[in-house]
């Protein structure tokens, strides 16, 4: 039997769908539920405990007591401030080093080195527990970009290489060669929201949706499911191009159907194939 | 007397405040207004004739025939779909050159270009109608950064210098070191109003707004006005940092006063003051 799985769980589906991989495999795991992060719905009668963020110490000596010696970080954490997160000692240890300011990659990467080679845990990416969800390469669905879209897929991905660098985001929109909108803090849903009423007449636009160039996908992996679908139809898109090898697509099946139904396309790609050099921080 | 002025209207206020600088200096004017575009409002009773977007020739014929030579473009306009354009001869061959898919550097630059050199126009720039409107260098009320929101500014000048550099908006929020927004087709008012839930407790951080790296200023220039102060204000935000004589603030005084009573900066700043060569396209 596999060792258990600890997960440290923040909001949306992710740590659901990781416990019930482990399920199917027959892994043991625990949650560490984040308080005023996590979902309860998610997290339902799995074995585990609710921690503050800040209790740092008390999460992992839970898992410790546990049996755990490797961890998935799951799901998006909202950043809390200094006086939300009432940060224990070994939290307090971790946020000396002013990772808390650092922007996203800077603070995931901080985390998953401190759980590694100052805690002794591994930590694995949600993609080797969910190894079927990542993006393939090519056609998820029927549907493919023509060729005026696929130059707003290259268009989209020379952006997020640029932006990425500055740690800005994972998510953009283009149509006809004009960037609607780009996801800063505020989520790839809300992006595809606001660009409903961005969008130009005439052929659909898409979304792209990809790691940060040298982004440590262990601790936080782009994802799109079945309500990535609804919302960039709904933005009235062509598609959606994501990251192949490197971009979750939960319930896989729901996500093609929908995106069949709706005549969108969802398509792995590989930025290299459109950029020279996407993982160098340019 | 002045040379009688031509306005090219688009929306918002900008075309009623050209009108008024006119007015104060006993300059003659007449207003091109675009249909869909122009608020009529804004328009009242100055001397105009409503145009179709797609009507260049008509646009140009009536300017020539109110003795105008010099023309400034004023608000933006909409960017329209070659259906909506319905291009009269004029309009066609400009747009044969495939500018309307270019994004907004290369669009404007491109009507720049051919009013003048094709159409024998002078092009001015709002801020030289408007010439007290410019944003000086230094705060333009009581408050001004503090070391930390200093570096939020710093940061803000970066991102736009890269994300200029790919045509794409021309303002951002920074806060405590994380970018919360990034403006791309939404307009900075709709920014500001997603940050509002975007931001983190504790201190607050600062719209920057900036021509972006080597725009053609005389076709949209970014301005704030006293909506802006309310709308960061209502963000949380500590201020506002604009490019000092390339920011146009509508409406100064009530800014200033404004701003004053939130306690909100506002400052002109040099983006050359905080990065290397801000104006090369990088």
């Amino acid at each position: 039997m596999a060792a258990k799985l600890g997960i440290l769980a923040g909001g949306g589906p992710l740590p659901g769908y990781l416990v019930e991989a482990c399920r199917a495999a027959d892994r043991p795991v625990f949650v560490v539920a984040f308080e005023g992060q996590a979902d309860p719905d998610v997290i339902g009668n799995t074995p585990h405990e609710w921690v503050r963020l800040g209790a740092a110490g008390a999460a992992l000596d839970c898992l410790r007591a546990q049996g755990v010696e490797e961890i998935v970080m799951a799901g998006p954490v909202r950043r809390p401030t200094l006086k939300e997160l009432r940060p224990d000692r070994r939290a307090a240890k971790f946020l000396a080093k002013g990772l808390l300011n650092k922007g996203d990659d800077g603070l995931l990467g901080g985390i998953v080195h401190a759980l590694e080679l100052e805690e002794g845990f591994r930590v694995v990416g949600a993609n080797e527990v969910l190894g079927d969800l990542a993006a393939p390469t090519g056609p998820l669905g029927q549907f493919r970009p023509d060729q005026d879209v696929e130059a707003d897929v290259a268009h989209g991905v020379r952006v997020l290489q640029t932006t990425g660098a500055l740690d800005i985001g994972q998510a953009v929109i283009v149509q006809q060669g004009i960037v609607l909108g780009i996801e800063a803090a505020e989520g790839t849903h809300r992006l595809l929201e606001r660009c409903r009423e961005l969008r130009r007449e005439g052929r659909g636009g898409v979304l792209v949706k990809l790691p940060k160039p040298g982004q440590e996908t262990r601790a936080d992996m782009p994802s799109i499911g079945p309500d990535t679908v609804t919302a960039a139809c709904a933005a009235g898109l062509a598609g959606i191009a994501i990251g192949a090898g490197a971009t979750l697509v939960f319930e896989q099946a729901v996500v093609v159907s929908a995106a069949d139904a709706e005549e969108l396309f969802v398509i792995g790609i590989r930025p290299e194939d459109y950029v020279e050099d996407y993982d160098s921080k340019s």
